[in-house]
């Protein structure tokens, strides 16, 4: 545990921040409890609110560039700080040191394509109708945004949203999840050490963070001084969160449920379709919005898919995920593993067939970690069940007989986040990327429907919320658009040929 | 009577359609009905909504360009019936001749641009970390859009809508305002009448519409099967179609209220800022969503400026729109004009002096008729009236000493709609504009608020919805976004470089 | 020959216009004398290019959705001559009917693309790194253009630039090729028609043409008053202009040869390859920019598809273009046959083997007509005749062995136009599309070389030109940017840092 | 001089590199030879084109965000050499300190932009007119860049350039002028020393450097193997490199003379004003490319203005460039010194009156060096020697009566670099940025025509070259656009509506 200790003094956080609090953090590896931490009172979120408030109105003023230079900063910080928190990453919510050092990386690669963004924040020039006149748009900075973030992406869903809202304009107020305080803390220290480099041109309250449970995440939510709320959680989290915001006519990013499935048509290569069936159903422990959910696999293909994923599923390396070679750790907590086995029972009940799998794991090595086997159930159909997000490492298996059921099948669930086939058929993969294929937000070709890149749009359809970050034009949404039409001519002509008096 | 008739006819409404239904259609110009239109029954709406989720089957499969095609002829439909649509509007909601021609024109117009957006609609190719692969971005149709408009703009709020999801892929259910019934019809039937010459390219159910009150609406906001529902109207009925379309994971285009405000500084030219006060403020009779409502006016240019102002009120031709000559015609019915009565007498109350109008005018000649003399009132400072939206011809004069309090009293209301300042100096003008500027969605320099084009986004920040119609990059809400990732490698690199078994 | 002047009359190409010139147009269908024209005298195109440069001074100023205008009208003018235009193509260079209406529609197209860039022609704005800065580009109008054209496309190329040009501002002198001139003026004629219809918001000399030969060009391409000039041709012509161009800092928009391919894999649908075979080798007579001329093809499908190619060539219909059911016109003329015939005798030195084809044909029916059997030749290897550009249908067949092999041949040419693969193997698709893969600025799957749609941008790489036309952004070719900064504090930061006196 | 091998060997330039050569460097502060550099051998530069072509082979596969993270690389170099770089652009060029820092700022400003940029570089998705097709246009890498730059920023250009380059996947041959060798081996060191960090992802090749004189820079542009040249440097130069590239069918960028002005109009701020003019005429000696050459001032502030300038002329301090508080340092060599006596006296000649400077400075101290006191002519009209370019500190002053007049003077020289305008008058500001205005590439506001940021794009029209560097989108011209159209359908449907057979 000195181990703990000092990694977490390395990432900024002292001792006494983890000492005597209210809030329990405890490590998923083996239930014991890594800190105590205090939590954040209403009254200063309150004032933390006011704070941000008032930080927005120096920040918006420092120019764009500049505040890429804080960013880049930060992503300099994080770069050093890699392993760390990678390492929190891995104690704290049980993913392998990979996916912690992985995890890691997607806030150095955020903070450096904000930093290109830094300078291009690009609206249009627009030429007009009216002689003497021109029209422009532009980007405005928004104001305070809270980022409310869940406990499988600790580190990195809030360097996304940060780094993005800080290029443009935006102070943050930062709500990790209870499960996962300390890595949210690794990744914000390092913020704060940037700030600290970046010296007076930030103002006072321009990153803050509030520990604590969803009573404090409503006050921010809530709060008609935050015109952007982003909140990754379940989708009966952003059924809450969505029409809350819009009452009060604020801006909302949900990254909600998802239901991922993958295609697998007899033009695949299986081999490869193996592979990533493996990390993307089974790592993170299948705690990941954008795990595979379900394999809808072609009935020609079947059997031999099957053939090589069951051995490799046995042979799947379950344990500390701080130890070498392991690629399963545990599960979040009991609730998860509860969840997983009402899953399994209930597939059941609906005629699936367990294949592998969904049994606990490593009980009496760690009778307070909750580990499992990574299960298979194959099912006549897609059932109730099976249109439900299980957050854990359950794989259905559907087969089916032409590849229009194949689609069919794919978009019949409530969410729409990722999606893959694979295929080495261009008919079937260019129709699976078409307007009448895939319905997900993320549709992808011969990769799992894990692990996306920073340049793109990341984000889900449906029931997972219809709201983007990371890439593409993404940042758009931290900020606020003007249309400006400038009259510099001595006559006042309307649009649409209008007269008027 | 006949006139109308034969316009009808000439619009493609048939003398039974405007017969015999159970809401009657009056015209603000002096009370008479005009028709009695049949309602879409609850049950029709539902089968209607079916209707269009079929179709939409069918057209997101047509190529853009064709679709584009449709809209083209729509366009060439509504250039040959802009007279009658414009006098149908105008008769209607009561705006004058020119305006009923400006708003047909802007039908005319976005057809045009969704042309040729038709062959644009672009994503973005993406460059990939990872060798062998490449990303893109592709936007496809989303399905069935609700567009539900006010009486104020009854035929080119539609057009906005429907040309851009026609383009997008997506089938259109349109719900007119009960008060503007006649000219949304017009609209809408050429629009059947470009589908009759595109022929069965276009899927039945492709465009529809309802007749009847808001708990037709309602139906149309709370089903699933529409993706998207643009609505336009007051703040009042956004707070509740918000969550209401949020709670479902719908996605909305909200026009809300304004409070729409023009700065005139001792740099502004005070002649064309009367022009523009004088077609911003009392077109349409202060019924656009962009109305001027506000006038925020340096202490040392205020005389000079009413000294021009109130003589140009004191001139303006109030009478039947259709007149040749007429500047201001109705208000759209009484309760607009109580509405009014009661925003002057509050205003007294909160110190406000009457320099000119708000009395009824022309009561003897229109019984029936609600005509109002155009109100200025000057405010002490922005009291509580000032800050909500009235309906109608009411401005409200406030002074300002130095440019930052301008700034600020600009700001300090709930709506974010559309501004504009008059002034020649450009660190003033360019301040407005900037990030501690205006803060609507729209500001202009000039120029009044009223007027935008169609190649700029149109729409408000704040209680305003925060949504966009119309020109840039609006069409993107009528699409969903998916990301694709492809790997055309033997390889399974992973993103941020993990490795994984 | 009442038929001709009834058409051209039709076009507004008045009887007088085309009797009693210098320049004699024939038909190639059998070789007699359409008209005689009118050269333009060297001393009229000099006053022709001043009031060019004096028609920009006006047009640069009329906003460009109203320039907009000026293009609908022109596509509307275009639409309703379609048949008439399409048939003077036909009869001029001897395009089969569907491929004159082809032509004449691609005219429509682009007009309706222009029409919708003119409300866009987007610039950025950009985020400044200096506070109370912003930063901007605008796009504007860039002064007179040429359009030089070939015969090939008499109709369509200028109306893909002249569309375009105008939208940006710019005044345009079309000089077609002289052995289409009637195709060319019945396209000016149309937009002359549009001129009329748009009234006096046109300066004069806004459109004109220059009819003779290549002597007239070059005062074009020389003329410093004229800022762009696009030129369609040979790579020999490009390597004239282009130099003379440069060494006047003017710019240039080149469309020269091809040497156009396809890539046919094991993996590819042979029956769909045959049917785009036909019509990118054999449509047009093999005189399109992008006719395909090299049949690179995996030694293993090699006699499975030449075994449906030959007997498929073997039918063609060789005759007059305006009967119904030819497929083959006649070359342009004897220049171009004995062109052919050099090629082939060169090719048979350098190993080849001729499959079919070749020879004239129906010489009895039209002594003065150039009619020819679409050739295959079968090559050992890509000899030096090969990679010339032979304007006619003659194709060479390589076999290759693996795909890299292929992708090598491909390349090995100094052209770079237009190019395709066939198969249905996505990684095969994905490597011919890739950094890896084609070097040409078009590079399509499961689809001929030849007919792009007007939404993407048209033109090559190497000796092709390197330059674009159409869609995407070309439009920026004819316009200026200027990147304007706008200081509006009252401080004089400079950027990068630094600080002076 | 240690302090020079001190500064050299951080640098990474070892002691034998700068010995014993044929080519002398000198520093233009006091004329001492700096170092004696031995040259490229043609042998060599044939040798190092045909390793950069193989590199080319390799560095187009390396994923672009992995490239990017080379160039964050050399950022990263850059920032710790900058005070380095700085010193050994002042010794060697005779830029002030602080210009000097500013320099190498621009290097890691383009680095940090060029970062942002690899996930970026998007061509566009475009929906097709073709069911079951889609288009979409990539960009990939070109092949070998060569840079060859001028002595007055010979570090930064360099930067500019490599830096895209290398995103863009193209390796870069650097040819420095042979005027400030060490500056550029500096600056290429840097690179250097980023790709051996790097590792062996960067193929051998990725980066050269050529030294010596015109001969091997002529090499360079006339190489088929290397599709882009951009060159910086004089209109006399870019006359002879533009059309030996174009005869070849290379791409270039040109960035060749400019000859700014300034406008300052009655409502300019003179005090802003004085200090743009003294940093932009008398920076760097007036030896940038967008130093201020001409100052358009309203006869009715003329004077005042002048009042102003001339007794902060005479204040200006001259001498080593490397003493703090010099603001003015010498000409690069003599060859500069007697251009400029040339230009004062042909200006006197044409009716110009010397107001101030022109003399040469501190000949005592620095009998090799050649100092002058910055030159102020007014001239009567805008003559012959105006229109030319002068590199130096030489300001003509033209008095104008009215705006549109300003334009004409303003606009009537063949260069077209860079221009600005001091007012504050809103109309007279947007009149000069409008289509009416100023037809240089870059158009500033109360800024000088110096000082461009990195995101904007950077260069010019007419004489100046036409092309552009640095932000917006110039990095497009260092790759190559396909534009794919891939069909995923069993039909083969025409575009245009053709059909074939």
């Amino acid at each position: 545990m000195s181990e703990l200790l000092s990694v977490l003094q390395r990432c900024g956080i002292a001792p006494e921040e983890i000492e005597g609090g209210t809030l329990g953090v405890r490590s998923p590896i083996d239930g014991a409890e890594l800190a105590r931490v205090r939590e954040t009172t209403p009254g200063e979120v309150d004032a933390l609110i006011a704070k941000s408030k008032e930080a927005f109105q120096q920040w918006r003023l420092v120019p764009a560039p500049v505040r890429g230079e804080l960013v880049r900063l930060w992503g300099d910080e994080l770069r050093h700080a890699k392993r760390d928190i990678g390492w929190v990453v891995s104690i704290e919510v049980g993913k392998i040191t990979e996916e912690g050092l992985g995890e890691a990386q997607e806030g150095v690669d955020i903070c450096e394509f904000a930093l290109g963004l830094s300078r291009q924040l690009h609206g249009k020039t627009i030429v007009s109708e009216r002689p003497g006149h021109r029209i422009m748009e532009q980007y405005h900075p928004l104001g305070p945004v809270a980022v409310i973030t869940a406990f499988n992406f600790p580190s990195a869903v809030f360097a996304w949203n940060a780094a993005l809202a800080l290029v443009c304009g935006d102070p943050v107020i930062f709500k990790p999840s209870e499960k996962a305080v300390l890595s949210g803390l690794a990744t914000f220290k390092a913020l704060e050490r940037a700030i600290a480099r970046f010296g007076d041109r930030a103002p006072e309250g321009l990153a803050q963070i509030v520990i604590g449970g969803a009573s404090l995440a409503e006050k921010l939510v809530d709060s008609p001084a935050i015109p952007l709320v982003s909140a990754t959680g379940s989708t009966r989290m952003g059924r809450i969160v969505g029409p809350k915001v819009a009452s009060r006519f604020g801006k909302r990013i949900l990254e909600l449920g998802g239901n991922n499935a993958m295609v697998v048509t007899p033009a695949a290569d299986l081999d490869m379709a193996v592979r990533a069936i493996l990390f993307s159903a089974v790592g993170t422990a299948g705690q990941r919005c954008t795990s595979l959910r379900r394999l809808i696999v072609h009935r020609g293909v079947k059997d031999a898919l099957l053939g090589k994923l069951l051995p490799a599923y046995a042979s799947l390396r379950i344990g500390n995920p701080l130890t070498a070679g392991t690629l399963v750790g545990p599960l979040i907590d009991q609730r998860a593993f509860d969840a997983l086995q009402h899953a399994i029972a209930t597939a059941k009940e609906q005629g699936g067939k367990v294949l592998t799998g969904g049994e606990r794991a490593l009980e009496d090595e760690f009778p307070n970690g909750w580990y499992v086997r990574p299960a298979i159930v194959e099912m006549p159909a897609q059932t109730a069940i099976v249109r439900e997000e299980t957050f854990g490492p359950l794989l259905y298996v559907i087969a089916y007989d032409d590849f229009d059921e194949a689609i069919a099948i794919h978009n019949d669930v409530p969410q729409g986040l990722s999606s893959c086939i694979f295929s080495n058929d261009l008919r079937e993969v260019e129709a699976f990327l078409s307007a009448a294929g895939s319905d997900c937000g993320m549709a992808n070709v011969n990769i799992g429907p894990s692990g996306a890149e920073i340049g793109g749009a990341f984000g889900g359809e449906k029931e997972t919320g219809g709201d983007r970050e990371s890439g593409s034009d993404a940042w758009k949404q931290y900020m606020r658009r003007t249309t400006n039409t400038i009259n510099f001519s001595k006559d006042l002509p309307l649009a649409q040929g209008i007269t008027f008096g």
